[in-house]
């Protein structure tokens, strides 16, 4: 899938591009189905709400669900990003989002580059989000929030959140937002929130910041997040579990388009469980580790 | 202002009835411009967030601020009332409710009357809730959320939520709200929100399951609720404080339909402080009260 120049220039201006219905229900309920398994593993990989026993995200399926696998190297999700890049991208971190019916809690407002620099070392924004849905996104569970053309701002200052949910986050402080906002539109379009049904796909800018209410409804709003980086981009530093932040820097190798459908063969690398080595993290950038080695 | 039969049957139908810009901008400026100083008054009767020093909830208003006492005997407001229980009412209770932005936390799923029925032993369900919006309300920032229908369903049982926000409730399961929801149409008006701007009024049932969603936004959405109750259904416990269940019975009388813009005279008798009285509770029945007198 190639992007078109009106869909470059939407994403240049507003920092994200919306594909509903990307993916069919035939497709989506491959995913979907394998995921109350992948939910009910005890793993370090599964980090639970705060209130709840309910997953807030999922790391890292990819590297030991074969339908995942299989998804992370998908022409209709990695083409626009190397479009966008011209440049071949490796998978910086997976994820399966829960936003659980009446248990999923709010993520507050953030870039998500502010985190892979601050805590990952990844030397520019060259990174993109991809999010996937594999529900019904509407507006009572939960949808993911943006500020149109926030990413224009760069990296902004945040601060570490370690407190309001489960999972720490590099959050934007509130009057920035108001600002941010107000420049964006105020209450004429200054927040988006992109809606549609499973299988639709957004793109968003590593710097567009975004933000998602709690799921009061009875609906999971169930997700995936994929962040593909550039690979002259990759991460400096192992401060982060290798299941949250990948250190293989390998190109992805895309399958045929119909690799959701057909059994084409995938590595499950964690196929059996998370090697030690992934969980071991260090402070020290690598070019210092591999100096020191 | 008096329905007519296409509202009344409405009504009886959804358990709502939405007024988009009921009150004028004029008007609602005179009461919105009060809240922030009644919000920083350091009072029982101000309810704050778990997480922050923003107001969630002031108690009767109507006791203390003239703006808040002359919205409370509005005809375009109470005339409706009375119109649907058909007998005088009075004011069961009187709430600023904050939902301030990027403070303003969830309210979980619950009837109003549940609470009524199990703290106050309000006897039926012949109390009726109004908002009233301060602020223009959309998407974002925590519109109140109905179940249409979910009324006739009378009292339902609900446990008591001591544990989600500052402000317990008796709340209801997620198992019965999906299937009221399933009931109502599902993701076709299963659930419904109200949006419009300040001014806006919203009559709903007090047997009506409703919730709230957390507040992200930049915008503040500040609503007056009242509860109305028919004076014959007066509450027999007096296990709450004064401001929050009152404990005067009379019938309200109406000012004129001006009377937010011209300075009618009105009691306010906790001008200078709540008095010790209304903070005194008892577990035991009025009417045992008084023959133990």
């Amino acid at each position: 899938m190639r992007l078109s120049k009106e869909q470059l220039e939407q994403f240049d201006r507003d920092g994200y591009l919306f594909f509903p219905g990307l993916f069919t229900a035939g497709e989506i309920s491959l995913l979907a189905g394998e995921v109350p398994q992948l939910y009910a593993r005890r793993e370090a990989y599964n980090v639970r709400e705060k209130d709840s026993d309910a997953v807030r995200t999922n790391f890292a399926a990819h590297m030991y669900s074969e339908p995942f696998a299989r998804l992370a190297r998908h022409p209709r999700m990695v083409g626009p990003v190397m479009d966008l890049f011209g440049e071949a991208v490796y998978m910086h971190q997976f994820k399966i989002n829960g936003k659980m019916a009446f248990a999923g809690d709010v993520w507050q407002w953030h870039q998500d580059y502010g985190t892979w620099l601050n805590d990952d070392m990844m030397p520019t924004e060259r990174a993109m989000n991809v999010a996937i849905f594999l529900d019904d996104v509407n507006e009572y569970n939960g949808p993911l929030m943006f500020i149109p053309g926030s990413h224009k701002k760069g990296v902004i200052e945040a601060r570490h959140d370690l407190t309001t949910t489960s999972y720490p986050l590099w959050t934007v402080d509130d009057a920035l937002i108001a600002r941010l906002v107000e420049r964006a539109g105020g209450k004429n379009g200054g927040i988006v929130s992109p809606k549609g049904p499973a299988g639709s796909m957004i793109l968003f800018h590593s710097c567009l910041v975004h933000a998602s209410s709690s799921n009061l409804s009875p609906w999971n709003r169930v997700s995936v997040y994929l962040s593909l980086c550039a690979v002259s981009n990759h991460i400096r530093r192992f401060q982060r579990p290798e299941y949250i932040a990948h250190r293989d820097f390998a190109p992805i190798e895309c399958l045929p388009d119909d690799c959701l459908l057909k059994a084409y063969p995938v590595q499950l690398p964690w196929k059996d469980g998370v090697p030690a080595s992934a969980l071991q993290t260090s402070p020290v950038p690598i070019e210092e580790m591999r100096k020191a080695a």
